[in-house]
């Protein structure tokens, strides 16, 4: 794949598989003080990766989950959250204002947050409960891998998971098809990026469980890092608005789940050639793990999003558009 | 205000008030059968008008609530939606296809449903456990009106909010400060609408318990009815993307709160005259209620939002662009 580094992508997949023993220790000590719910707090990119693990969770377990916004939450607080609950967090830099701060606040309250880092020594790391440092640079389908090993792990002493061995050994084969998924998406990611990095605006529509892979490509990578206008919609919510902006000419990205929600895609998969000739529709059915059984397909499908689209996609935006991925003119240059 | 009836809205507003003692029977009744948790499910404008309600639910309440999209839940389920809970949905047609789906696999698996419809003898007017018709045409003010009386009362009989009788008291003045709210918004109304009816773009930023009115008005009101491309972004959230998009001449409109989030929206307020030159901000603080008690003003930030925003400054859009708001090019035109 043009721009990406396998041999330090390889590296790094090593190091993340290597914390699952860390991580195992943890979830097993905490299903032993026991907890009464999970939260998943974060903020903007991390907040979107911590959307899937919700959504999959909300599935398979009793245990109640909820996910809150870091800003919002410190503010309002949520009844459920005591105590008795389990927080989960996670920040690139630990460095993150919103989940240093709400971090800081649920620690004073006695409330127990797991963190992912990534930094050693951050000031998230220092302040969480327990914390685990995600050692790859800045592929979020390995802060999927640390945080479904965590969840699952949990699920699993709830006796809702009875796998997971099997899935956390089998998760140690993801990485190598995650690079030759990013092989087999590079010819339509060439062909996204060309038509769609010179457009005024596009529109991106996916939901289910990786909803928060669509929320994050637009807003993370297509305006910070690109600043193209977009909008984001869901499947299910797309024939509620906006389906009435779509013209002839309109560049729309769809992307078809391949779990329960998938009819949702496909119901706007027929909607989309009556009135457009500018879509694009990538199918996450295409994508075959080699060494993953189907039972825990459902559970990946936003890793597989980070890796085509999250990586291969955005690295070919920044070279049809010669506009950095780096650059930031507001955020973090300035104080507001 | 233009192009408001003010008579029928009074009309309507008291026939919505008279649904008062059916509401609260029904809440009295689902309390003595007991339940273990509230999820709020519905779709488009419907489930905008639920986040709110969540929103201030679950800052007050020990009763676990959730919010689910209507085709997606039907497809995954929820381990958490059982026979003990309680589903809470709405439509104003009372034929939205997704939500009448729930209702009917809720009623299936003996799940109890309460339903708003806005027709009676509506598909799901006969389907819910519960319904209550909305006799008012398309406010969805007085919906906010049933659902907090409703929500409220079950709070109320929880123990978790004594002055119930006080606040449904009051509701009765709610709408005459409705009225007068869009008699004070109307020359901003005026100016927004000038400005931004003919742009190509525009950014409408706003959160925590107004977040579904500034969702449902980006897309069901500018997006669905003024074919008007827009970003909806929360105040949390934009300092994460959405900010990198701004320039001198972006249209965007603030709203800000007037409760326990503010402070997120002072900052995004703090942010914008740095950037850009073509910005409004819409402060509910100034919106003041005649008989409503402070410590009500917390839960009622949506029912201003949908008079001055959803109603008042549609209807100026609409008379700027010459564009009616009924117009649909594909909703409810075509299969798909």
């Amino acid at each position: 794949m043009y721009n990406f580094d396998e041999k330090s992508y390889r590296k790094e997949a090593e190091l993340t598989y290597e914390t699952r023993t860390d991580i195992e220790q943890i979830a097993d000590m905490i299903s032993k003080e026991g907890f009464s719910n999970i939260f998943f707090i974060a903020s903007g990119g991390s907040l979107a990766i911590m959307n899937p693990v919700h959504y999959v969770l909300k599935q398979r377990t009793a245990i109640p989950v909820y996910l809150e916004v870091a800003a919002e939450v410190i503010h309002t607080g949520n009844k459920e959250l005591t105590k008795d609950s389990l927080v989960i967090t996670a920040s690139k830099s630990g460095t993150t204002k919103e989940t240093v701060a709400v971090t800081k606040w649920c620690i004073e309250q006695g409330i127990r947050v797991f963190a992912l880092c990534g930094k050693m020594d951050s000031p998230l790391s220092q302040l969480a409960t327990y914390s685990v440092i995600g050692k790859a640079k800045d592929a979020p389908e390995f802060e999927y891998m640390q945080l479904f090993m965590f969840t699952m792990r949990l699920l699993h002493n709830n006796c809702e998971f009875p796998d997971y061995n099997r899935f956390a050994d089998q998760l140690a084969t993801l990485p190598k098809d995650l690079i030759r998924f990013r092989d087999e998406f590079e010819p339509q990611a060439m062909k996204i990026a060309e038509v769609c990095h010179k457009e005024p605006y596009q529109m991106w529509i996916g939901g289910g469980s990786i909803w928060g892979e669509i929320y994050s490509f637009t807003m993370c990578v297509l305006e910070e890092m690109q600043w193209n206008r977009t909008k984001a919609v869901t499947s299910a919510e797309f024939f509620h608005g906006t389906l009435e902006l779509v013209e002839k000419d309109t560049p729309v990205v769809l992307v078809k789940n391949d779990d329960n929600t998938r009819m949702l895609d496909e119901r706007v998969e027929n909607f989309l050639p009556k009135v457009c000739d500018k879509y694009f529709v990538i199918d996450l059915h295409n994508f075959r793990f080699s060494q993953i059984d189907d039972q825990f397909r459902a559970i990946l499908m936003a890793p597989i999003c980070s890796a085509i689209i999250g990586d291969c996609l955005s690295a070919h935006y920044e070279k049809c558009s010669g506009h950095s991925l780096d650059i930031r003119r507001y955020y973090r240059q300035m104080e507001y």
